[in-house]
């Protein structure tokens, strides 16, 4: 009966400070809302790589500027595998954790501080794809971004916010495949410096390869 | 009670390997972000159709602005409609779901991309909508949009996740649509290099008379 | 037991044809996703209306410019509370709805697509409000809103979908409101085109003494 | 099996009139419905920002242009900081909710439009930071969240709709942290005449301190 009262209205008086690790049972609405928020951002950020293909009224060949828009739908398709996939991490590690504090709720909010930006980038990306500055700047982004989930993901291991068992192996796994984007990005900005095709060609690879790859690795002992 | 607890928390312990299937209510949480997710990208691209219409300040004749801001509106109101109606079919879709795996969010997350473009093509169409090109974009996005929608069905009818009986049948139903709305759109594309007008007026005769169309066609054996 | 099992997954298999009007508790998820899209509707809307004030780059006097944003103001303030007071009479619309069908659902985003709009309407008024033309644009839009929440509401009340009781007083209220509604910018279209200020006034005046206006009239037989 | 009816369809019968408070469990639906719409509107504010800094197709030296961002950087930086801070309180403030009624929406409808305000009062500071009408208007916009959060919470308080017990203490807390907000953004107007930048710093130094300057002061009576 008591589960179900809270269940019902989340409302089960808080004990204790409220900098204290919360379990999410304890604080169903809350822990709910922060789930919500998140991806709320990410919802908003996916849809609004959009407004980056946008073109002007009265060009005078449009067929010529459709086709001229590859860069722009490239950004779009990268930039949208890239926040799904963020998501799908984002989603399997709430999934994993069992209790949250504020300093959890600052880290995730610093994280979707970082996936926000990248509608800029990807515009960036989509209008001036052939520049190394954009390139630069899309693969900090990038690095921001990963090393953001680092920072939030290590808080919650190291305060036992996670569940313990198989979820932790999902951890590592998570951590480690951001390990991976973080190199990838990173190496590719001198990369970008010579050719910035190179670069974009990198991020493709790590899509098309990166999670066999990070599965084939030995699990953390 | 074990039904109960789960309601809570979504917190029961996940069993085996990540790429199996789960079952929507083992992982009642992570089912409902899915289905929270794809929900935003509807409603946020349904939203962000209404950016294509609006003017720039300081225009010298208003009313003469407005009024020719009929195409616009056509381009809104069909794309409000395609994009309502997808998402009436896709809640169909996954209400009748009740298992997931990680193969069908990505299917997902792909239809959802296409679903995203229709603002940019929606604002092609209403500002150069007497223009084949802008046609044939349209068209095209419509029918990118439903041959994912038909990987992401097909995957899931292959793979057992749909439940059995009368849902099922709504399945079919859904996917016979999926390919009168390909048929239509496909066969615009060579009408619209005659003529823009002749294109719209099929897309307009799909959404009068297409249900009506698809109900009487015999059930699936 | 049973109604706890369907409040946990949703997955109460469905009986009988798809246009069949379902109780909201028989179909809880797919419920939820129709007041989610709604919600989702309003929210995103009445945020985009702050893109109507976005002011362009380099502009010379910045004081001078933002002075003069204040009709920029007034049409996000005013649109502002319309989109809000319009989601707080849907909002107890579907708080009192007890059954929905699919007509139901498409009258709703037929409402939906006029609530969509404001967004522009907005924008036009924001930027010419001392025009005649972008006043009407506003009414209209309005109007449009009334007639299509009438629709809906009537539809709902007609084939009984809505519970019996108070709720039923709650809904003719709200339906009165409408009307009054639609009659005062129905008439302030004619006023506009004298003085589009005075238009405005009768808005300003509707939203001050409107809703105490309709409580005074006799309570419906 | 009461309460859990409920949980299940939020369909208890409404009992008096509709302006008297109704406890959050009674009406759960509703209730989520406005925290939802609340976090819908901080979500989608948040993720707007982004768009003031996008930049026009085809300027000449990217990397200058890019380089130059950094006001445009900042006001992103400190708008997510301050709307996702005032998110956190809110959220707060909501979950020590014990019943809400017209009045408390209506006000929160008054404190979300100042929130949805932000992305506009962040583009401008973000354009012409180092001009004195940017800032005010910025410590303008800001001002206007924390009175209307102060007219939302001090009715709540005064009304009896807030839980007793802790959650009143953190109710204070967050009250007392709105006032040293109203006071620093206040005080940076006046500063802001002599030097927009020494305003800023105001503003960064409130984020750095202010969190733990309002712990430190004694609790409340």
């Amino acid at each position: 009966v008591e589960a179900n009262a809270e269940a019902a209205g989340g409302a089960a008086p808080t004990q204790g400070r409220r900098s204290r690790a919360r379990h999410r049972r304890e604080a169903q609405v809350e822990f709910n809302r922060i789930v919500a928020f998140s991806d709320g951002v990410f919802t908003i950020a996916i849809t609004l790589l959009v407004l980056g293909l946008f073109i002007p009224e009265g060009v005078s060949d449009l067929t010529e500027t459709l086709l001229k828009q590859s860069g722009d739908l490239f950004a779009y398709a990268i930039s949208f595998a890239v926040i799904g996939r963020f998501w799908l991490v984002h989603h399997r590690f709430f999934s994993g954790l069992e209790r949250f504090d504020d300093t959890l709720m600052r880290l995730n909010l610093l994280y979707l501080g970082f996936i926000g930006l990248v509608p800029f980038s990807s515009q960036v990306l989509g209008d001036y794809g052939d520049q190394t500055a954009a390139t630069v700047l899309y693969a900090l982004n990038m690095i921001a971004v990963t090393l953001a989930f680092a920072l939030e993901t290590g808080y919650a291991h190291r305060h036992g916010l996670i569940r313990a068992g198989e979820t932790e192996q999902e951890t590592h796994l998570a951590r480690r495949s951001s390990v991976l984007f973080s190199v990838i990005f990173g190496s590719s900005i001198p990369v970008a410096f010579v050719s910035p095709t190179a670069a974009s060609l990198m991020w493709i690879a790590l899509f098309l390869v990166g999670r066999r790859l990070v599965r084939r690795l030995p699990p953390p002992r």
